[in-house]
């Protein structure tokens, strides 16, 4: 969602948000030149002055960004007009191993991990902070007598113990999830059609050093097959629709006439006084059901035309982004509506 | 899309984006709150002078944004921190007569309706450059012998003109759906829970009245109803799905061995000097794609609970934006697009 | 969904479903070609005793369906073998006239419009059922006080007949759609490549002559256009989700706390034997999630290749018949429920 | 799919779909009563002879599918008419331990498992199937030159070889995890509210001993989690998006102009006797994107009102069959097609 729109106060991230600016993608890319020059240089591939003039000069050049904003609208990629930048900042010499072997989209898919990486650990930090809030409350509450649902019918009585349970257990099988994703968040590297023949009899060498450096999986170009994408698509709708669970979970139990569980804070109504609205859980929903759609738009890019799909391509990033902020702004709701709620025992719940 | 991510220096669309910025918002709330009190005025629900103050205060108060956006992450909706900031504006003695018998939802449905009669209209002018570049495309090229694909392979060979006419079809009936839509655009009046009781006796008269003032169609509350969002998020799917037929056409035409379409500027490759890549007619593919997933998203706010969902509303918010930024950027991306192409004839298709 | 799944017993509509069986599609397919016959025959496109010989062998013949299934599965649509089919019961004489200028593209077109024709008329009878009964609860139950809940909290009293208004409203805008939808189904004549010239100079005269002959719109083909398919797409998305928000409504009303509405039938627990579930209402909202999901897949069909996309064709077929069928099950499950539902006044609500 | 309606004869699959019948419903229901009254009767939860009484009764009962029908829809699962036939057939004195303990839910979704248990196995061979004869065609035709395509665009020589590899490797990948998740389906087990206390003190005992005697992993019970049903369409829309990539690149590469492909047999036109469509390649398409949109739709499934939602539940059983079925019918066409292609040298990508 736009950054500037009001209902990003509501359900956005702007430290998710962060991650994909054009400021962090500059950033990951100028990173992956920079490491790629410097694994090219290990290996004799480019000499080791070029290498560390590269790195070098990826450390320190300010990128354009009207100049990279332009080449984004004119090549469909920023990589052109980047590695134009890069060169001129490394000088003739040297500038020429610049990006040397590589197509554009080994450094957009590479870069995209890298800010993944750092997208996966926020989320997951925050999905421990609600898991935590869901410990206290555990530890707080746990024999509160509650009813039982099923079905949208009062079933038989349990206890907020085994409520929290049913929240619990999915959001920590998501967290390990994440986890695991986050580990094997696949480097990209295969040349202008995918088959490393550009980068000589050392591209597998070349290719294992790099996901080395940059912290990433070793893995064969998955340039026309976006299953990592997916993967880590699926992850983030499970995860946004299990803590969407738990808002319309509370949004039930917080009913007038239910009152199974009392929220303070928030939801004013702007025509009557006495309502609260459960707002952080409503909010929940929607973001459930938009990650959970938007999942079933982004599977679309699985159809990947030929060596490299510019149509597909452009999905995920029109796509993938959102569901990223989504979960996180679904975590940081979860956390503050949990914050604020509190179950109060069920009179028909009591044995 | 985010405005700082680089996708959107491809794909966005700045013009309409403003239309859903928190700016925009706010002065179609403002806009709102001063005629419904004209309105009022007018028939007497409120004093006169009143009214006049509150339309003078809605036109010169510069709201404050961040209380406004802290508003929104409380409250779920931004008016109870608008009408508070609009009633101090106004003074002691006339604020109370500020928001007289609305509810958040009238405010914000209205609003929308206000910046999507703007959008609309900013579309359906791009609708028409389109259509004016493929008149110019006809008057030059009606006659290049061209040859009919059907199935993915070659059909029977025929004209430019033809070829033109699948493309122009479609899109002159979206634009008269456009412009009927933005005509029909509903006023939404229906105070706390949807039934005009709080307006009083003259509800009916102040309904009218105030959809008049405003430009927009008299409606019975939809409040739960929410068919008059899915109807325009249908129509920009149907727009943004006939320009990505343009654009997977185009990208088909162009290929390499086809070249049944020449297209000149942009779309340089990283990696492949001699490659021109269709960036735009990708794009366009990718835009189609996305507004169809968006669209059967949104349809889910059908699901309205009650007399007023919050969770349904919410993602509202979260994904018609996007479809008319994506039907905007698809426009400019098809007028860009059209301007560098030109038809090359076929030699087996001519007769 | 398939037939003979035990869900279709509860969501399906077997008879919406026997419109999309391979009886009804032969059925429709042959009425094209022996109409497309008579109105040649009239015009003089083909001599007048193969126009009979043709509507008379069309009326009698009785297809193999095995054939049929065999050429569809090789030639991914029926008509080829149908023809074949069609043309050896004319004899060899006056098969040569059957399908003369005519494309596989414009019998399944037109044959799925006949047959949508059929089911939309269906769908409106049940719709009236549906308000029908909204009508009768309006008038034994109009006074009855109720809670009006928003954002999930009670908000303000209101009365049976303002919730039932709710209801009714949307209902009724969407049964004058579909039946606009349904008198303006469009003809599908283009030939080969869409743009007639198979037809002849008369190919006009012939479009119109052969809409009028179906009940068909008289309408430019549309073979590459696909707004007809998802313009009765979104009618019956619509549909399906106003009769889901009524199950939405009716579910939260029936909640044991809740008892704002009584239901009575069905809904046995294999477990609780005091549980009565709200099935109808809930599967009312499955069958509303799922045609909102399956718009947006269909929707992809507009991004059609060419002058005729075989792969967003083929989605169609798979997409638009289920969602016909959501659309009747749920009008049937939402008499049902309405039959087995009665108010509760609400102690809290009343005046 | 209809498996009436003629596209189930191009896209359709009939050994998937039967796993999805009412017949293979009711057996996987019955296995698991039968089995779960040996565990219960092994744990002395319930007499032995009962438990042999039961397990005898349901190998022999011959379920009375009209009656079932008319329970599932009246109950909205079928499960307490199919106890009832059951209980009859073990007689009195035995019938009131059937079903001990356990709720629709457990029956239901442990039922699925064990027939999503067949679909992957099935599934999974037939990926073997086609990756044989991906070998195949790398055996007879590694060295043939063509031309890699990026973005619509001939970008560099390389060899049948690399372009066999791009099909290949996700399909081994997605085999891999399908196996996974067949190896990892959950047995159900929770009882009325989902917490084992029905089941009495050795709950854990039974739950695993039931997973163990149906092949099923022992697990939590996750009425209220749908993550395992989301991993397995997960998988299925992988895997048909894979096989959709390779549809969409033999088409590409079967275009008329192109020839990097030919294909034999079948796609015959019933208007233009020279083509030959590919038609399998686009039915894969179709099913692809038909997944894509389904794995979102279902993915709404996963806000799971309370103990247990009727909604989301009876969502899946319209959803994930089909899913199942595309998934089965696009590996039926990849192979079939794979079976008639060829590729032809391209004469540009000679080196």
């Amino acid at each position: 969602m736009s950054g500037d729109a009001l209902v990003a106060s509501l359900a956005g991230d702007d430290e998710i948000a962060a991650q994909f600016s054009a400021t962090a993608e500059i950033a990951a890319m100028l990173r992956f030149e920079a490491v790629l020059a410097e694994a090219q240089g290990a290996l004799g591939i480019i000499p080791d002055d070029a290498a560390r003039a590269i790195a070098e000069a990826a450390s320190r050049v300010v990128a354009d960004k009207v100049a990279i904003r332009r080449g984004m609208a004119r090549d469909g990629v920023p990589v052109p007009a980047l590695v134009m930048e890069l060169r001129a900042a490394c000088g003739e010499a040297q500038g020429g191993f610049v990006h040397h072997g590589a197509t554009s989209q080994d450094v957009v898919d590479s870069g995209s991990m890298l800010r993944l990486k750092m997208v996966l650990s926020l989320i997951n930090d925050r999905v421990a902070r609600v898991l935590g809030r869901l410990a206290d409350m555990a530890a707080d509450q746990a024999a509160t007598p509650l009813m039982a649902q099923t079905r949208m019918q009062a079933a038989l009585p349990f206890t907020a113990a085994e409520k929290l349970a049913t929240w619990r257990v999915p959001l920590e099988s998501h967290r390990g999830r994440l986890a695991r994703l986050a580990a094997e968040l696949p480097v990209q590297l295969g040349g202008p059609i995918g088959n490393g023949a550009s980068f000589g009899p050392d591209y597998p060498a070349l290719r294992a050093d790099l996901a080395r450096r940059l912290g990433l999986r070793e893995a064969q170009p998955w340039h026309a097959d976006r299953t990592p994408v997916l993967d880590v698509a699926h992850g983030l709708a499970l995860l946004t629709g299990s803590l969407a669970k738990i808002g319309q979970d509370v949004a039930l139990m917080a009913q007038t006439r239910v009152q199974a569980i009392e929220l303070t804070g928030g939801g004013e109504s702007s025509a009557m006084a006495h309502k609260r609205n459960p707002v952080a859980a409503e909010a929940l929903v929607a973001l459930g059901r938009l990650n959970a759609g938007l999942l079933g738009t982004l599977a679309q890019s699985m159809i990947h035309e030929n060596e490299r799909s510019g149509a597909a391509w452009t999905l995920e990033w029109l796509v993938l982004p959102q569901m990223a902020e989504a979960a996180g702004g679904a975590c940081r709701l979860a956390e503050a509506l949990l914050a604020d709620a509190r179950f109060v025992p069920e009179p028909d719940a009591g044995r």
